[in-house]
């Protein structure tokens, strides 16, 4: 496969780094093409806006990023570093998104990409989200450190589950645009853990770099299970996690 | 009361700007002093990075956001347009957070925003968070309009209950930090209305900002049903709407 890993990070010895080099490295020797976006390094810009669009403008009066996005894509007049960063998700088979979790959700860095980079026309149309997103086919994993334990985390935990924390970026911005999404690995606490616990994150890293093919995806509820309101059917018993019947 | 509004969107004119607008002429009618955080004016800076810290590194060979947080707060170095935000906060009675739900989150300005001026030592520390949050005794309400309808984002809906799409916000920055959190004033799909459409959701935001002392905040688990290991105490019953017994 082509794997792409967006990477956000500032520190490069983070143990981020150690499980994006770990990934680099399993992959690869497992015959995949590893692409990497190294957004710190890449100084990427987060904050879409104006610069955004290189073309003359869809409506110069009034901006609508939306509206925007699809005229540039269109014409071919969208920033080089969107552009590029699109290309590397159209080659890619697979997208890791590898960062800590800060304020229960990405780095404002990748929620910048995600802003910028999965834009309308390219990640969405009308008619084109969820089972018949534009990047149905591909694969999507979250790879992610905490600050705070595995036990808050769970479903009665403090913090809340973390397939709840996670829905944003698994639901709305993967299943959202038609990724089948892996369940997420979690490194917990990993700045708190001494040398031989890192190492025990890293072995169940690579276990599951290892079993892609096997392990079961996030169960999301296909397109046939809502009536047209976009709600769940009477019948459909929520099974999602997160989801619930009314 | 002091209410700061921190808002997150590009165009002037949109409907954020609107609410906004509304916001202040509201709660300045009301005696209250409003005060204004418009990040793309401002042009704020998204990234966290070492460029937040202006004296001499607690560590200068590798570099951790959260300790370098706490060590240019204790030395008075953190960078200037973050002090900035932070003196607003905290002559703060309430903070008003207004943006577009992009990506079923905040827009990345604004997830900055939060990365770096809720630094450790401010927001947060050991033993500090939640109950016992710095900003305890602060109110806060997210004001936000989306993209899709009000029914995908019902519990049964497409998107996921609102409140659980929002949960890394409301859960994850405000009352982690100790605030008391209303419940979220949603425009939905403002774009999509015609001029009484979007005059309806003005006035219902209106009688939102007329309503607050009445209006009762969201529930959070308070310390005490919590275990040591910070889950749910056993027979406590999950009802913060997006936890759950196991």
């Amino acid at each position: 496969m082509n794997i792409l890993i967006v990477y956000a990070h500032p520190e490069p010895t983070s143990f981020n780094g150690a499980l994006r080099d770990l990934a680099i490295e399993v992959l690869s020797a497992q015959g995949h093409m590893v692409e990497i976006s190294d957004l710190y390094r890449m100084n990427f810009n987060a904050v879409t806006g104006l610069g955004d669009f290189t073309g003359e403008r869809s409506d110069s009066t009034r901006l609508s990023i939306a509206r925007e996005q699809t005229h540039a894509l269109e014409t071919g007049t969208i920033a080089p570093d969107i552009a590029a960063e699109q290309a590397k998700i159209s080659r890619a088979d697979m997208l890791i998104l590898q960062f800590p979790i800060w304020w229960f959700g990405m780095p404002a860095i990748l929620k910048g990409w995600a802003d910028r980079v999965f834009a309308r026309g390219f990640a969405y149309l009308p008619g084109r989200k969820y089972d018949t997103g534009m990047f149905h086919g591909k694969l999507a994993l979250v790879s992610a450190t905490t600050g705070t334990s595995a036990e808050t985390y769970a479903p009665d935990g403090i913090d809340g589950d973390i397939l709840s924390v996670l829905w944003p970026v698994h639901n709305g911005l993967l299943r959202y645009t038609g990724f089948d999404v892996l369940p997420p690995y979690v490194a917990y606490m990993p700045g708190r853990l001494d040398q031989a616990g890192r190492a025990a994150q890293l072995d169940a890293y690579r276990e599951r770099l290892l079993t892609i093919d096997t392990t079961p995806r996030l169960f999301f509820h296909p397109a046939s299970d809502y009536a047209p309101n976009e709600r769940l059917k009477p019948g459909v018993l929520a099974r999602s996690g997160v989801q619930r019947n009314v």
